[in-house]
């Protein structure tokens, strides 16, 4: 399916409507498939030890698919997370930054379903997985 | 990384030690990444309308991890799922076969992650996705 | 909030809807939070070593939440499993009945959501935990 | 099970060893069942509208768990998030505090499985629940 927002539109929208969080995070690629993200790691990212904290992970995920989303149906619509599982498989490289690899699965008229790998630099296997599904409000006339 | 155990090995061992569902199944490939399996389904895996129940696309999904998992490490462990979060995305066409293709994405030494798609013969788009855990115990001497 | 159809209700719904399962279930409460049911193990609920599988405790989790949804909202509508998120904790014993206590945490126009705590007769703790997502279908006029 | 850590305990251990994110926590209860632990609501959770976070919501849902865990092992351990499946079902009170009632369900050897409910203040019924594994290390001698 061919985006309706590419890479640039998509940063414009984080910037415009998420101000606080839209510095942290690159949109790297989007295509049919879905959204690459970039999470520029900084100190608020951290745990003690340096590696990248869960909820730092999980909000890339999840802006990741929402992004993902966006690409598809545009910027008009709310969508709001409603489920996500997420497993943390390995310890992100001290200070790097992380990557994730977000899918839509479905798209339907009111749920999104979607997976995204969360990749760190450096890493060659993904540190985290997760699957996520996102429902649509419904366009109202 | 390299199989230990190949689509004939992975069928007998179902056989031998999973006789009451093996003929549920056929491996249909082993590879690096894991393994495709598919659900002959029969009167038993259906709900009313003839679409194939939860439970048994659950058994399938749970099934393909487990034989993924065997293949890269052999049929000695006893591996048991921990946990499994599954998303129902489209309805099965109606007593088609299924097949899951799975996916390792960690082999560790107590714990084995993975997910899975379901695809319906005859449907482009995957109608369940899962993601799964398996506890691996631990050698002993 | 007041049940709409209680245990006699829930369990002749499903004789007459889920034939093929319905003997495996009793519906032993229903009340204001949700619904207790057993799962009356039969041989072909177990895996070798005589422990229940997976897919039956999957089974009956799903099916617990079901009936609890319908406890609200009467035999009219076709809820459909959207996500089951499942944690394996303990074996049961085997060849024990497994009971499953399904909660309503979230009743909406169109989304349910719950929880299943599952117990095996015998052992005091449960075996299983799962998260579960019911799309509620639209009424039409 | 009697806790070995009670909540000045939990909240000395945040002071010293999560600097970073300690002070956004209270810890409000510990007893045999689990913790309760309040999120004291500033800006850097809210998302545009003023509702708390996702990421604010699963960070909350990962610390009480956590804590949960080393109540009743002690603070020694390193335990790690493993999975974390999260149910966002209702809008958080705007600018409100949260509080999660994390219960734990199985304390293993190597993993403890536990859920989590979150309330946000002046709404009767759970805004998230989230099921959580966490592994933890074997002591090494």
């Amino acid at each position: 399916m061919t985006p309706v927002m590419n890479a640039t539109d998509l940063q414009a929208f984080l910037a415009r409507d998420f101000g606080q969080v839209a510095a942290d995070f690159t949109v790297e690629r989007v295509d049919g498939a879905g959204v690459c993200l970039r999470l520029k790691v900084a100190e608020r990212h951290l745990r003690p030890g340096g590696t990248v904290s869960g909820p730092a992970m999980f909000g890339l995920a999840d802006v990741a698919m929402y992004l993902a989303i966006l690409s598809r149906i545009g910027p008009v619509a709310l969508a709001v997370t409603t489920n996500c599982s997420m497993d943390f498989m390995r310890k992100p490289a001290a200070g790097q930054d992380l990557r994730a690899e977000a899918r839509i699965l479905k798209l339907g008229k009111s749920l999104a379903v979607g997976d995204v790998l969360v990749f760190s630099e450096g890493v060659v296997e993904p540190v985290a997985r997760a699957g996520l599904t996102y429902a649509i409000p419904r366009a109202t006339g």
